[in-house]
């Protein structure tokens, strides 16, 4: 059927959560939150667009860094209360200039860096 | 230094998201949410514990399906307002026995299931 972005479910706020995936490697890169608009954006231009819930504004990702995601396809859960993003990242998703966001780990409880900044 | 879970930051309901991808394939399975004590209680067994919203209550991943996640790693995304697991995962982690709960993909404006149940 076509795709309706109506037809997700959102939260309270209106937002519906986004995982950031490197459509090569597998590697999870980000997680961040889109409305409707934000993902009739992304669709539309072919590069990810979140909602930016502090500055409560559309937020092309990687429009000022250059760090841009071009969106290879797009996954939709079973409940469709979660978005899947594979995504070709250029240079790093985090703002800490590393290529994940996720990168602190719990190894014998303690926390650990597990990437430098690229 | 030693892991704190009260100093992650939970959401207005007191959650966090947590993505689980397949340790070894990198499959990302499906996104729930913990609290406090569903994190702990996850650390304590080494097997996955989310809290579920629609239950408000501890729901222990497989304690009835049997489709268990053993914990590989915990990380911890640079808000520290997101978490990723990596675990190893008993058979599906979709409640419609799929592999992944994102078994739906747009493609050419259209959806299209990409995966069959187990």
């Amino acid at each position: 059927m076509p795709f309706d972005p109506s037809s997700l479910k959102y939260d309270a706020n209106g937002l519906i959560p986004a995982i950031a995936q490197d459509h090569a490697t597998g590697e999870v890169l980000m997680m961040a939150w889109m409305n409707p608009e934000s993902l009739l954006e992304t669709l539309r231009t072919g590069q990810v667009t979140y909602w930016s819930r502090s500055r409560q504004a559309l937020w092309a990702k990687g429009a000022t860094s250059g760090h841009v995601q071009k969106l290879v396809e797009l996954r939709i859960d079973c409940d469709r209360d979660c978005l899947l993003l594979l995504v070709d990242q250029a240079g790093p998703a985090c703002h800490t200039n590393r290529r994940s966001c996720f990168y602190t780990a719990l190894r014998d409880g303690e926390e650990v860096v597990i990437l430098t900044p690229m």
